[in-house]
């Protein structure tokens, strides 16, 4: 099986995640922090060494990690956290998931929350802050979405450029890192929050996301339930990253992400997954019959590459090449509405994605090109 | 070790289980249902089987089933998406746990709900039926929450007793099976929703619970986000569990609970923790210094005893048997707010809970008696 599918999940994982995880799983599977005895405050050592492990990565403490199970949880939890209002208007880049996209507008059922899509030059991607800033003058910034790496195109998003304008208006900004953290680190200046997905560009399991509340904002209380703490309260903790971790936390899968982060920091995997998108792109410029979703200029493009296949829906070529190659790409629209407007695949029924890992060699992307070739 | 926290999460699960986990982890870790490769189809047809083996622990179908992250998660979203009113009264039995208290409380903030407590009699622990019946009359029940096994005492609620009655008021009922399902599981008549907690007395591993919607209740949406299908609409699914279910799915702690699950249906973990709870029982009531929380007839006990030691705190207790005796209990008010003014143990910092697992033995009961002996 050649699987470039990493962007659903990275696959397969770093040897010491899965000996890890079998470990904790049979070894220190314990509800950390709710009991009296030791094993239980080892496992909440651990939990909080893994904080800071996350905290390193871009230069804050790791007192700013709250856990979540899924980063859609998490921007759940931030977005209908920060308490918009009627007529308050947030940004969103025209590259975000639904998981940004789906509660904003779920949102929008009971607050009369303004919903604008960033503007973006559709020739080279830019971000075209002129125009932005003409938005923002009319429509204050209550908050501004930004995908640090778009999950259909691979492309690195501007969000320094987006966010110190955005923080002239004031608003809330919040980097979607799922297709980044661990591989691309952003900075920790002018972004109030930074979400992360453990299964994906962390190299852990599944099981372990969540958010780094840069600013230390106070959100509303979205999920609550025990904390282990302060049982006959009920409300949740007033600050820290308790208030944002109801119920059990799972350390087994902590356990594994801890692993990878210090793999991670001694392995070149942003170089390795370049070099092969490079490969990629440029062997797929060559081919007549295959369109590729890029800029004019593709350095910017990390990871995950999109195209279609001339005479091909996305989901033929998927299934051909699974059935015939045993390849693993995915096809269609990848839980992402509007960047197929931006680059012209929406009457196409999406693209089929090709998204590396650090696993992935040249060899495979040379048969994923021979493959191709058969179309 | 003797590990005596089973209610806060089993421990050690069967060995299939971590088997299974680590299997899952290596060869088939992939995001089910969102691709177009057929492991990704694979993956998706053992999560459909594992929603099957879950209906069938109560003779329904597995289409009732949505997975979540944690009981917790799954009881915020029912909450939250009953769309209670201003007005509106909600029952909840006084052994209910923060994940039913806290998020209740929390909507209180912004709808004027009524959060009323069931009359329960103190010395036999029964429902009182004629009081809550005028409870009801007076304030019209929207929705009533009860736990089938209470996580402090152990105590088997009566909740058909209830839920009969609730429902001649057309309320909306809520059985969380946290510390029962697999090991005792609940009828499928009168209740509207059953919680589930993976991780407990289901012996899976952290990472999976959700719950059964029996009657196909439309909830509101809560959580919303990527389901790997209809990515244009900024919807969730109208329906079926998927409109619960945004984000990656654990496909690996699902396969956990596929084992888990057969694994339970040929053993009898019932009636051996019932063995070793009558045993642990039995053995308390004949020492003076320890003051146990049991109503009269001890015969709806489970699983859990939680006591106290005369001259000493909870933690104390917890601490000693840690340290001196490598004895794990849980020490406190374990999350649960009302139970301790209902059995009279709030003065006295709570309880020490002892909960006994399907790999507890009678010789580590006779162990935790002999260390109690030492106080």
């Amino acid at each position: 099986m050649i699987y470039l599918d990493n962007a659903a999940t990275t696959y397969p994982k770093p040897e010491e995640v899965y000996r890890t995880v079998e470990n904790a799983n049979r070894n220190y599977a314990f509800n950390a922090g709710r009991g009296t005895y030791k094993e239980a405050h080892q496992t909440l050592e651990m939990i909080e060494e893994t904080r800071q492990l996350l905290g390193n990565l871009i230069g804050v403490s790791g007192s700013t990690v709250s856990f979540e199970s899924s980063a859609t949880e998490a921007l759940n939890i931030i977005i209908y956290g920060l308490g918009l209002e009627d007529g308050d208007t947030v940004y969103i880049s025209p590259f975000e998931h639904n998981a940004v996209v789906r509660p904003l507008y779920n949102l929008q059922k009971t607050k009369n929350i303004n919903i604008e899509v960033l503007p973006f030059i559709k020739e080279t991607w830019e971000f075209d802050a002129e125009k932005a800033n003409d938005f923002f003058a009319l429509k204050k910034p209550k908050a501004v979405f930004v995908s640090h790496i778009s999950n259909v195109t691979g492309y690195i998003l501007p969000y320094e450029e987006i966010f110190t304008l955005s923080k002239k208006y004031g608003a809330v900004t919040i980097l979607d890192c799922s297709q980044s953290l661990g591989v691309l680190n952003p900075s920790n200046i002018n972004i109030d929050f930074v979400v992360f997905a453990g299964h994906k560009s962390l190299y852990a399991t599944f099981g372990v996301a969540g958010f780094m509340n840069l600013s230390n904002m106070r959100l509303n209380v979205v999920k609550s339930g025990g904390t282990g703490s302060d049982s006959l309260n009920h409300e949740m903790p007033e600050g820290g990253n308790g208030r944002y971790e109801a119920g059990s936390i799972n350390s087994v899968a902590i356990a594994g992400l801890n692993q990878s982060i210090k793999w991670l920091t001694k392995n070149q995997v942003y170089q390795h997954e370049k070099d092969l998108t490079d490969l990629l792109i440029s062997k797929l410029q060559k081919k007549d019959n295959i369109h590729l979703y890029i800029p004019d200029n593709y350095s910017k493009i990390q990871g995950i590459v999109s195209i279609n296949v001339e005479g091909y829906s996305p989901i033929d070529v998927g299934t051909i090449l699974s059935d015939d190659f045993d390849i693993c790409v995915r096809t269609g629209y990848h839980c992402s509405p509007f960047v197929h407007d931006f680059i012209g695949s929406r009457e196409r029924m999406g693209t089929v994605r090709i998204s590396i890992g650090a696993f992935n060699t040249e060899s495979e992307i040379e048969q994923l090109i021979s493959a191709l070739d058969t179309f």
